[in-house]
């Protein structure tokens, strides 16, 4: 893993890049905004893009499929990990400009990055901006363990 | 309201905008996803857009905060209508290119549509996707009045 990628998705600095929308969009398909959510903890897994071959896709198989706007190729997240996510119903907003994939997990989680035990995270929202920085917050399935009122901050 | 705006807001054909990431890169802005979610039902209530101008007022103010695509100007959430969303807390993804917004409702509801009462809907993601049709789901508000196993279905 590279610094720099390392410094992002593991470190305390905020590094974000406006610049991804305007990627994102140069990538040639025509694209809406599609977000996995977690029907079972409400977590809001993944922020990810869908054109209509994804959407198609998730339709018919009942799998979470998002475009990816990096490698411009159809993202079937789970294809290589296992990791599915098995779509529980899709909606729409009011302007039909973006979609939300209600899932249940049929692996271990959803992001490509993993906890300091090596397990995938549960989802990608794993940090907060907290005076300027970010701050890991506790999984859901570990912050479920504990009593209210313990500790539910850092979790390294 | 012209009936393509009701027909796509109010309708059950699925007429999605798969332009519209085209469209939102175009505005000249440097733009992350920007989902708002509200922590106490959990629902997905609003995928927008967020430059850094939206970011620093939503950090600053503690109100949710967008970057209107159409309008090409800062969009503060309830700045019109009243209906704010506190922010409780925001979270950055693994690769910093998106955020998540997670709020309080500090009013009636989030989306500009209404529901057939005339209340503002919780979120905009009220209408989902079935054997190629859209279906309205029951405002969680709703829904949690209800027997489990009962009619879950269109509200209209």
């Amino acid at each position: 893993m590279s610094g720099d990628k390392t410094a992002i998705e593991e470190g305390a600095e905020l590094l974000l890049d406006f610049g991804k929308l305007r990627k994102a969009a140069a990538c040639g398909q025509a694209l809406v905004p599609a977000v996995a959510q977690d029907v079972d903890s409400g977590e809001v897994l993944i922020i990810g893009y869908a054109n209509r071959m994804a959407l198609e896709h998730a339709l018919k198989n009942g799998v979470a499929a998002f475009w990816s706007t990096s490698r411009n190729e159809l993202w079937v997240k789970g294809a290589t990990s296992g990791d599915f996510l098995d779509i529980v119903e899709i909606r729409v907003n009011c302007e039909q400009t973006s979609l939300l994939y209600r899932v249940k997990l049929r692996g271990r989680g959803s992001c490509h990055t993993r906890d300091r035990d090596g397990v995938p995270r549960l989802g990608c929202f794993y940090r907060r901006i907290e005076k300027g920085k970010l701050v890991f917050v506790p999984d859901p399935r570990e912050a479920s363990d504990r009593c209210p009122g313990s500790d539910g901050g850092a979790r390294s």
